[in-house]
């Protein structure tokens, strides 16, 4: 996508060679018109695939999700991340490993919620090492419910979270795919 | 608000007298075309009040948020919550206390999204003991921006946060605004 690629150039801030920040539109300030672009294409990719439901995970996935959700007409349900999870009703949960954070964190979703009847669309802000997107395959798989793939809209492939997702199946379209960053410079596949 | 009255009193899960669950549509699964309209009054009620930027916390209040941001044409700001925040640019944070997990957590906005000729519009799911938006309010005054109000899902009036927030002077709309309740009943003011 041409928009968010400029995007990434002019607003995007890299640090070292792994780390991208894109908190003026994405991350910490959210651009709400731009969001909704992105959420469109995201839906328009996906819109031949009968989903029912999309599955996020708190918190920069929410915006993006919230829009997919608003043009497939379809409900957005976002895992929720905890140490210790005390709910009543049955959950589906997994491990998800956060490179940023140095630290593990389980991600629940109600049994409410997704059930074995949804064809479900993943949608979040980042793929990376692929672990929040693992982590929410595990809970779909918990739930008998179909995936029908994943919408990211930053995708680092040099990381190869999707490379080792797409080689299970999966199918996953990304809005930008970066090849690699160094000095400052982000190259794009 | 009389939609969000009845989908409150149909969906709602009231937990003894304290606690509204709205997981269906607002704080775990999100009815992206429902919430849509919620912030489209939500816009309305301050659509004369020349807002430059809409401020809330991670993660139910984004999405409602998004869709304030959206109608009024403004960025959106979401506070991150954190137990050790380690960024380097200067940030305004605040300390909020959860009746809910029982624990302090630290809230931080990057001063680059915050500005002192920002006119900011809080927007949150709930308002109940006030202290997350407290700590919001803590962190526009930090930024010495003006702070327009409060724009609220649901308040729980019998937790009095909003009576202390209105006392000093700041202006709140919410969209439904429960009295009590009682034996899983809900009483609207």
């Amino acid at each position: 996508m041409k928009e968010l690629w400029d995007r990434i150039v002019s607003d995007g801030e890299v640090i070292g060679k792994d780390v991208l920040k894109v908190d003026s539109f994405l991350n910490h300030q959210i651009d709400p018109v731009f969001i909704m672009r992105m959420g469109e294409e995201l839906a328009a990719r996906f819109s031949q695939a009968g989903i029912t439901k999309v599955l996020t995970i708190e918190a920069s996935g929410i915006a993006v999700a919230m829009a997919v959700g608003l043009y497939l007409k379809v409900p957005v349900v976002f895992a929720k991340k905890s140490r210790a999870v005390t709910q009543r009703e049955e959950l589906y949960t997994a491990e998800v490993y956060s490179f940023t954070r140095r630290e593990a964190v389980q991600i629940a979703v109600s049994s409410r919620y997704l059930r074995s009847d949804d064809n479900v669309l993943i949608v979040d802000d980042f793929l990376a090492h692929g672990e929040a997107l693992k982590g929410l395959v595990e809970v779909v798989k918990q739930s008998g419910a179909q995936l029908a793939g994943a919408g990211i809209v930053i995708e680092k492939k040099f990381q190869h979270g999707g490379d080792i997702l797409r080689s299970a199946g999966i199918r996953i379209e990304s809005l930008a795919a970066i090849e690699f960053m160094e000095n400052g410079k982000i190259t794009f596949a």
